[in-house]
């Protein structure tokens, strides 16, 4: 296993998703500065093409820095990690039995530093900021990302600030205040927060981590992509059930399917995207089944997976296109739905999953029903978290007394 | 990355580490049958040399798996993994600066299914169950081995029963639960816990987990040594410092530095093995300030580092014969330490560490002060576990008012 060291960046310019507009590399970004939508980045494939293989990723370490041409750090020591990426890929025949399936994996997020998918983004946007000089960065969050932020900012030894809604579960401001961030509590909800966040550039100089508001979580998350892909020996499944808050992972997984395409590892056939979200926050359900290329922000927005509380995403229209561009469709579920799916994952393959993961098999079952989803189909679902990061109510504990132990009873 | 496939076993026999006594490999065995002491596995390490090198692991798969010659497992189809293993060994420059060290590391097992060092050995000891044909598993457990085995049970489809103590903090009991395993709350401490299940054997025939008490979950543990060995290229650290409860993570990695240097992998040259306990649970401390072959049981255990609170080890005669045997030694530190210095890896490196990876901090600390350990030596910290995990109190919320948003107050 070889770390990678880059003799050059490869990375050629930033270009406005909505209107094409394009944008100065290697200097900070933030929105497009003419429609104030998200930037993606751009590579000079034919290069990347000329000095990576398949054969030569093999033999690097088991982090998403394997694949270091396609990410837009440039020096070494300004990578910030934790040995994030490269999570299992795991085949689930017993799950895919009660389904009725026979080609099924969860691809599980829960397996990194902060138990949760948004290291991916954090890691790679941290040492871009590292890189660019940023020392101070701000965040909203209701969640994982708060932590991941957190962790990142501390191993970079940078100064974190982190605004919450100050319903915020125990677990998340444990964590961020283990990590040393600074944590504030708001009378508000998260748009609150994200609009302290954005208001306190000036005065504070920080960096806004807020999704998709700079270009590079979604390099860091586009790598879920790529590993799938790797896992699979360059087959990709037909399906991809992705949980959909801000959908920062799934414009990242169709950005590099695109990347990879370009550079001859797959051929034009893609996985068609599944957008999963919670019947009490579904915008993007809701503007997929309507046509719409943008979708309205969802009024009182309330589910227990809270990383699907997302009201109005930016990146909505990319979220939307990559979803339409692959075939794939959008799909409701209730509460009631996905918390029951997390005890069936768990029972039946010993992996805890988040709420959000429990959704996508809540997915899959709507699908199958429906037809949507063949049985003979290859699926990856993506369980973004663990469910530790969680709130979770245990069944009412069964006591038993040491002076008299009852085997029949325990064995009932 | 390759998976591997065994054409044959490497096992050759078990062996009481106590007394000596030879056991069949291939069926199933719990203590040694003379002396009730553990029995360890013994491999065909001459024929393991011929088929295995350095470079043909390089290209396996991520996991612990990939030391499969090395492991008692025969057939793929026994396998039952979670993606368990290769866990990153990370260099952490800032928390070494603030100790005044120039080469530590923290072998981050956190970063495992069930969020600890323990799914190491329940993966290989059910896999080996899985062999051997058990269908249901019991263990006495206050912490991380009841979710442990929890998890892999249920991906084995095996029955699962847990016997923990009444006053178990709520989040192992919810781990438990939500992976579906039969718990039962005892009015008594762990060792009342391992009776009932020694003891319902025979009504239940339920195969006992307990540490130790059968010959694989070391075997699983083992690969920790494997894995420092492979990552630091072969050359191993000057100290390890591992936090001691059972043991069976010591003992195996001493037993892997034995068995890579019968296959030429390393040489005669050992890292110099640091236990680590809690002050009010110290029992291998004592013993081995004393001297002792064995260590007596300690009474009235306390400590908020629940891995740490094991006040007698089947296996202290091999623990203190590791720690021995490479010039090691053992170390108590408060309650108080390793809860501030859990604190200082968190904010330093992003890693939320177990109390008990906080505890080998503190004991660096002591070995630094009384130059046991000198500054220039290079360290391998062992963190068993996530601080999700486990009960932590933040810091007062600090909340603000989003109508009246003060941003000097925030920066101050």
């Amino acid at each position: 296993m070889k770390a990678v060291q880059l003799s050059r960046s490869y990375v050629t310019r930033l270009v406005c998703g909505k209107c094409g507009k394009p944008h100065q590399a290697g200097v900070l970004q933030g929105l497009c500065t003419a429609c104030a939508r998200p930037l993606l980045v751009e590579y000079d494939l034919p290069a990347i093409g000329r000095v990576l293989t398949k054969k030569a990723l093999a033999a690097r370490e088991p982090s998403l820095w394997r694949y270091r041409e396609l990410l837009p750090v440039v020096e070494d020591a300004h990578i910030v990690s934790l040995g994030e990426g490269m999570t299992p890929l795991l085949e689930v025949p017993r799950l895919a039995a009660q389904l009725g399936m026979r080609r099924l994996y969860i691809k599980n997020e829960a397996m990194m530093p902060t138990l949760s998918f948004k290291d991916r983004g954090q890691a790679v946007a941290i040492s871009m900021a590292k890189e660019l000089g940023v020392k101070r960065l701000a965040i909203p969050s209701a969640g994982n990302a708060a932590g991941a932020m957190a962790a990142y900012g501390a191993r970079a030894g940078m100064e974190v600030y982190v605004f919450m809604p100050d319903d915020v579960p125990l677990g998340n401001r444990v964590e961020c205040d283990l990590l040393g961030a600074k944590v504030f509590l708001v009378n508000g909800l998260i748009g609150d927060c994200g609009k302290i966040v954005k208001d306190g550039k000036d005065a504070l100089g920080w960096f806004d981590l807020s999704t998709l508001k700079e270009p590079y979580r979604l390099e860091g998350k586009k790598t879920m992509g790529l590993e799938i892909a790797e896992q699979m020996g360059w087959e990709l499944p037909d399906v991809v059930v992705y949980p959909t808050g801000g959908g920062t992972g799934l414009i990242g997984m169709w950005k590099a399917f695109n990347e990879m395409e370009a550079l001859g590892w797959i051929g034009k056939q893609r996985p068609r995207l599944v957008s999963v979200q919670a019947a009490g926050c579904a915008p993007i359900v809701r503007a997929f089944e309507q046509g719409a290329e943008h979708a309205e922000p969802w009024q009182n927005a309330h589910t227990i997976a809270s990383g699907l509380r997302v009201p109005g995403a930016v990146g909505d229209f990319l979220i939307l296109r990559a979803i339409r561009e692959t075939g794939g469709t959008a799909v409701a579920v209730t509460d009631e739905e996905l918390s029951a799916d997390q005890q069936v994952v768990a029972r039946a393959e010993g992996i805890c999953p988040a709420p959000e993961g429990g959704a996508t098999v809540s997915a899959v079952k709507r699908l199958l029903k429906s037809g949507w989803v063949r049985p003979d189909e290859s699926v990856v679902l993506f369980n973004t978290g663990h469910a530790m990061k969680y709130p979770y109510e245990p069944a009412p504990a069964v006591h038993i007394r040491k002076e008299a132990v009852d085997f029949k009873a325990i064995g009932a």
